[in-house]
């Protein structure tokens, strides 16, 4: 493989970042780690040896020729150019250039052909609509995406390390004290994370709220929906709510198409989806099955009993591997594949 | 207040019936409980003197004047007509009586008036139904519903005091074991009460599958939302899931209208709903704000961005409580005032 640098390598997803580089059998021909001043010095033992974390501030980009970015969208939006610049294409996994012109937004498996158009830069999409396409994605291939109503289980990862610190924090001292808790009343770790507490709770507020009610989280999964799948005029009802689940995004998805579509061809449609496991009612597919696997699992699929001829169906994946790292490197083969 | 009999009395529903009957000041002429023949000859203490519970099997019900159900369906199909014959008036919180043409559903401060069309029987609707019915049925009157997708965040307490106590189990013992509870390798309480672990995951899974892949748990959302609205071509999607809270069920909706309906009417009709409190977005109801207290709490309330026109909001409520204890003791109320 290339000379490959990982930028947030210390962060939940740049870990999972390298275990998926070892799990694939991938030999960077130089593998480079970087992340914040914070880390610096930090020795990483890699099955490729021991690695000593670079400062991102002063690392000279020169010589990279993938550099995989997940340190948060500042960090990229002011590093990304330049190791751009410098050579490297960048796979970046935060927003900051997801709705950019310039920049493809790629889930590896649906639109794989948008590579080609990159500029040195190429986004992953966010974790929750990385799942979601992954269903969503071969059916509108099929019959022509026209609504979808989403609603998503998020899980704490999705917030990084402190996300899993807060939630085991609150459920292992405050579950002790239900009141405490209740109140909002803990101090460390991560208090500021989320608004109100996630153990033993669910958070119908996951971001930040934007434009017309709707969060930053929601808006991303009606605008990189549109672009992955090409169809600016899909309309997309989000809601993405904050459950205590340590791993997996699982999505509840209603879809309309341009005709009506019958279970059965869902059905064929996505048990022929690549990198998904299409499960019957027999076992319903839930976080824990999805944590540390590659494979979105697809489940529920039934006709709509609302508004008639839409399939409505259960997604869920693990937002550190499919969600983030796994397809960030999915990608970097992708342009690997194609220089 | 009347002759009353909580039967069901040691469940999670009984036992707040009881304390929802103190904390409205209800001083009943007579109060008898009973349950099954395991719980028969415990004494429980109340507000009102120790009271031994009864066995349901072998207890005469005569004299009784209001009947509180909650003993599962089979107990309420059994037991409750020879109540009704005896001359009580049975408020049942199971389903068995709910499609019954000639029972009333009633969602107090919903529905009221249907109360007076019944012979003997009155059921206490679904408690996600119940809870997504206090927003749904001002917003239904004041503009006609025309469809509704609706996906629940449905806590252990839905399914009893048993719910609760495997969600603890598996938080307190098998979250040190995490590998074990991700195999679904517990035992003890209650192990086959869910179908996969709750604890650290959601099921998107709420009852027992039927028709057409969608759960029981899922059609009492179409065909209770349908009899306590009066209209029975509403469209409902439905999904039910199942999330590790330990009491209070939350739904996401969106909801279309017989006419468009904008943010600003919706809040003015939801701020003056009964029974419900409207919070901006300044502070997201959860499940914690929503447990232990009477009112639903309403939020997010949002024009939608999917297809143009409609309604999409966020409601929580306590599902022991209005969800089900509250609402049967409301229902005895209107009785009793209608006599």
């Amino acid at each position: 493989m290339a000379r490959v640098a990982i930028v947030g390598a210390t962060g939940a997803v740049g870990t999972t970042m390298l275990e998926i580089l070892s799990e694939r059998g991938h030999e960077p021909n130089e593998l480079r780690l970087m992340a914040s001043s914070r880390s610096a010095g930090r020795v990483i033992a890699t099955k490729w040896g021991d690695v000593t974390i670079e400062d991102l501030a002063t690392a000279d980009p020169s010589g990279i020729e993938v550099a995989l970015f997940s340190a948060g969208g500042g960090r990229s939006r002011e590093f990304a150019p330049a190791f751009a610049a410098s050579g490297a294409v960048v796979v970046d996994n935060s927003s900051a250039f997801r709705m950019d012109d310039q920049v493809p937004l790629i889930v590896s498996q649906v639109n794989d052909h948008a590579v080609a158009d990159h500029h040195g830069i190429i986004a992953n999409p966010n974790c929750t609509t990385m799942t979601l396409m992954m269903a969503a994605g071969p059916l509108h291939a099929a019959a022509g995406l026209r609504t979808m109503t989403a609603t998503s289980y998020q899980s704490v990862s999705g917030s990084g390390q402190t996300g899993m610190d807060v939630l085991a924090h609150e459920i292992d001292v405050l579950g002790k004290d239900r009141e405490l808790l209740a109140k909002g009343g803990w101090s460390e770790p991560g208090s500021d994370l989320y608004s109100r507490p996630i153990g033993f709770n669910v958070l119908p507020h996951a971001g930040s709220f934007a434009e017309a009610g709707y969060t930053d989280e929601e808006w991303k999964l009606v605008n990189e929906t549109r672009k992955i799948l090409e169809a600016p005029d899909v309309l997309v009802e989000p809601t993405c709510v904050r459950v205590p689940v340590m791993v997996g995004h699982g999505i509840s998805a209603t879809m309309h198409f341009e005709r009506p579509v019958s279970v059965a061809e869902a059905n064929e449609v996505l048990a022929n989806a690549p990198g998904a496991q299409l499960w019957d009612d027999s076992k319903v597919p839930t976080p824990l099955d999805s944590a540390g696997i590659d494979d979105v699992l697809i489940g529920r699929v039934r006709q709509t009993l609302g508004e008639p001829g839409g399939i409505s169906l259960w997604t869920v994946g693990d937002n550190l591997r499919k969600g983030a790292a796994l397809n960030a490197v999915q990608i970097a083969e992708l342009v690997l594949d194609t220089r």
